[in-house]
């Protein structure tokens, strides 16, 4: 409960790439939102900086030390994406920066929406976020030269507190099934024991019943109109959360469309559900990109945070702008479809408190 | 080279649930087009029995000791599925059969062509198919109660065989570009080994590119009309490779409609790409199943052993009904919609050779 606290402390992480861009739109937006409450000393909206890729580089560490401190005074952070290196770029080994604030504020709960009311499609993926195939960063182990081995770790309270939460939310919201979407026919040890755990937990909800799905199905049901609208809510481990978010996404015009809460119990962050897309940045169209995804990154935030009625205005508002904003995209980026441009019409947009 | 050999032998595993069933129509379907070949003792069909789920159960091993030699005494399997026992079923830690027929056998390679001309789509995916994710097939850890391990393995030898397959079909057809799907800003040992190996092959092969891409917006991009169509060739680890093609099959018309190659140096196994279905059989509609991903695998298999021209007839024929079929479809099943039913019409609709 927020609403003891005084100033909520909000930090904005720009990130890398288009990141800065993006989310200078979506911060304007919470600053103009929450104008009224910075004033009083409510809120306040600090800025946190140090984490761009060269800066991590620097310190070759996926968070340096002194930016961990700056975001653990932080209630809720924005942030736009952060370059993850891969092998053949500088930094090969240097670990996601998003997946090391996941894992180092424990922020267990990857929380997804995905909305299409026209077609039926209003779902909600609860991600494990903290293990899985994720859990040990880029600390996997080359045996010799020839064997590269990683790991998958499932723990029982790693996946209870994932699978609670998803029954939660389908219980408050009246939907009377979850889905769990494991591979515990081969991968049986780790998702053998997130589907157990699914079983047991779903015993403390027998207003609801548990729904189970291999990922490879899953994947495929979503391409399919009739079937993939009987899924509400799904609950599924850190690596296939990533993979199925991703194509749902799409059914809503993109992952450049899609904000995701990462939650804990202590700490919260919310960002967009895409990279960094250099390639617009090098090519000068980093004031086009979208900022839609942050922007919906930050109505999760407002909600969560206690200002459920100003995450509502700002969702409504993105909900009439991304009509506005795929006209002027159809009819040519000359005419100023820039991400400034659609952050002004959305503000015009919001309705009155 | 398969010319040689005489006879050629092909084993036929029934498999479960509506395995049998379909299986049985594709066989014949198979005797039908070889019979000369049969008489003139050029080919033998054979079944292999032993691997039912409850043979497997009692045996306590994925492919019992006897039927393992059964197998390799064939050159091609034709293999109907096999149920994949999980938690919480009766032998829940008996591995895939699946699974360990791939690995005992060393078909390394799981080669799944997906096309929808209308569309535009001509995809072939070649899925990594020993290693990876799968490779110790039950074998996990669990280090107490509260923690489950698995394993993630790519070895040099096991991505260089595939990636080489993949770049070689692709030069074979005249395909300018290979994509590789990992997730190797995460999964950084293995995924990163892969995507090491896929580079560094990709340089024995100049006329072709190299295209990369993360599984998670892999999975979205084949969402996207525009986008999915610029793929032709994809090469997977194994785990990728289970999750993209059931999704890619989505567009076929399903993952009953997908006929898929497991190739080794040695042996050679077809297979459907779905499973069991066992709810079927038990709602007593086994025999309305649809046997088009078994003729799909036995048309492959064809092609495999040398018939190719007898390959591309069946192939055109399955073309060709797989419109009739869903004509009847959609007239209701009462009507005679029947597995068998099919199989006749594929017969007759077959070309003269
Ligand atoms: C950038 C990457 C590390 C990240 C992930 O895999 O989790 C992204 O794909 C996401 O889904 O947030
Ligand atoms: C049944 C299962 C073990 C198998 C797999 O995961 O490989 C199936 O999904 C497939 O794709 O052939």
């Amino acid at each position: 409960d927020y609403s003891m606290i005084r100033p909520i402390v909000i930090g904005v992480v720009g990130g890398d790439g288009i990141g800065p861009y993006i989310c200078a739109e979506a911060k304007r937006v919470l600053e103009h939102m929450l104008q009224a409450e910075v004033s009083a000393g409510k809120v306040e909206i600090r800025d946190v900086s140090g984490l761009t890729i060269e800066e991590r580089a620097r310190a070759m560490k996926a968070i340096p030390a002194g930016v961990l401190d700056e975001l653990k005074r932080c209630h809720a952070i924005l942030k736009g994406p952060l370059t993850t290196p891969k092998k053949g770029d500088p930094w090969p080994n240097l670990e996601s920066a998003n997946v090391a604030m996941r894992r180092e504020l424990d922020l267990f709960a990857n929380v997804r929406p995905v909305k299409v009311p026209s077609q039926g499609i209003d779902w909600i993926f609860f991600r494990e976020n903290t293990e899985g195939a994720y859990i040990l960063g880029s600390k996997g182990l080359n045996v010799t030269d020839e064997i590269a081995f990683d790991f998958t770790v499932t723990t029982t309270q790693g996946a209870e507190r994932i699978v609670h939460l998803a029954f939660d939310h389908a219980k408050k919201n009246g939907v009377n099934r979850v889905t769990a979407v494991t591979k515990a026919n081969v991968i049986k040890t780790s998702d053998g024991k997130f589907l157990e755990v699914a079983r047991k937990v779903a015993k403390d909800y027998p207003e609801i019943d548990l729904d189970e799905w291999f990922i490879d199905i899953m994947a495929a049901k979503l391409v399919d109109p009739k079937r993939r609208t009987q899924f509400r809510v799904v609950v599924l481990p850190n690596l296939y959360g990533d993979i199925i978010t991703d194509e749902a996404a799409e059914f809503q015009g993109g992952v450049g469309t899609a904000g995701s809460a990462n939650i804990g119990k202590r700490y919260s962050m919310f960002e967009a559900i895409h990279g960094s897309a250099p390639r617009m940045v090098e090519e000068g169209r980093a004031q086009y990109a979208d900022p839609s995804s942050m922007m919906r990154a930050a109505a999760m935030l407002l909600g969560h945070i206690g200002f459920v009625e100003k995450a509502r205005r700002l969702e409504m508002a993105l909900d009439l702008c991304g009509q506005y904003e795929r006209k002027v995209v159809l009819t040519g980026r000359a005419d100023g479809a820039t991400g400034a441009k659609f952050a002004d019409y959305v503000m015009e947009t919001l309705q009155d408190p």
